[in-house]
């Protein structure tokens, strides 16, 4: 039996990025999981795997920690369908979302992330971000920061619009882990805010609801800010 | 036979990053080509592929022009070697080059560009870059956008850099196309400035020097700035 230490935010929502990817890459391995919400406060509860960061996973009597090694593992542990059939592939769009995509999402949803984070977890939220950002005014970072940052937003996914201008999913006609990679960082802002990043003539946005449909519409369902 | 229309600029400088990736390619091959140089104002000599931008081939019958349709048809008519044993792969790497890479590039060496082309062609890239950037101090908008764009330059390579992290080229044990889209990218600045672009230290830089030994080391021979 594997368990799964996600991120969680007030109202059982579940932004976290990287742990979008394991979710999405143990349901493409068909694979069932015992569901452990962890908010920033809870981190003795990852102690044991020697993480500061979600997800973990705890598969057996393996302990790994990090999306990018839990993905390893998983194609490692389980080769039937291969989460990477071409890991460079994945290991650059893995890349790309963590140092191009993601930076570009942080500042448009900061105010929001905020204001959802469980109630224990407020002080340590507007510490952290506080500091990262050099102000306590998310509301007022975000404002500004969307004023020029979802038109750089939607700018950034370039790469993956002229892959999804050829074909269905990032990984050919059927989605792999580069797909859920990206799927992760959308699913963050979808969340999180109520903000509409993409436009809907956006071959992306048509990617993002067929990605929103699989494995019985699981992200569709997920709890997200009104 | 296979021409090839290549962008030249003074003294025999072959600057352009796409025509790059179709010189690496026609090597990774194993095909020759008659050199057709071209400079900005010898856009007559391919009006006959109804194309304004180098590289163009002609090969045999077939006209080809923009480097990602020469890389299909070279896929399609020479299976042998193929230069994309992952097309999404490379079309994601393509797109990362010409949206990430390349823009990040441009304004550090513009300068250096302008200066570099051939004594025809100054009053066409004084007007056409000059309208781009609101100036023609390229020289002054140079030095001005090194200060920051050097290190957003070497930021915007992360995903690439990951990669050569875990294995010697983007695309695996041996060079393939994504390989030789950021090496075309680099030979950009590489051929008409003395920049130093990256870092001793970087990963991407020793996969730099392994890519110039490449074909007899046709890229680290070719003509560069001093």
């Amino acid at each position: 039996m594997i368990t799964l230490y996600d991120l969680v935010f007030d109202k059982d929502l579940r932004p976290s990025p990287f742990c979008w990817r394991t979710k999405l890459a143990l349901k493409h391995k068909g694979l069932r999981w015992r569901d452990e919400p962890c908010g920033f406060g809870d981190k003795q509860k990852i102690a044991f795997a020697q993480s500061q960061t979600y997800p973990v996973i705890h598969d057996a009597t393996k302990v790994v920690k990090d999306s990018w090694a839990i993905v390893q593992h998983l194609d490692a542990a389980y080769p039937d369908k291969p989460l990477m059939p071409d890991k460079a592939y994945a290991r650059f769009v893995n890349g790309w979302a963590d140092t191009a995509v993601n930076p570009a999402i942080f500042p448009i949803v900061v105010g929001d992330l905020v204001d959802r984070v469980r109630p224990q977890d407020k002080d340590y939220i507007v510490e952290s971000r506080g500091k990262r950002l050099g102000t306590t005014d998310f509301a007022g970072f975000q404002a500004k920061a969307r004023e020029k940052g979802v038109a750089a937003f939607r700018a950034a996914l370039e790469p993956a619009r002229r892959v999804l201008k050829e074909q269905p999913f990032l990984s050919g006609d059927a989605p792999a882990y580069p797909d859920y990679i990206l799927l992760g960082s959308l699913l963050w802002p979808r969340t999180l805010s109520p903000l509409a990043l993409l436009d809907e003539g956006d071959v992306v946005h048509a990617w993002r609801e067929r990605m929103l449909d699989l494995f019985d519409g699981m992200a569709r369902k997920a709890p997200a800010a009104a």
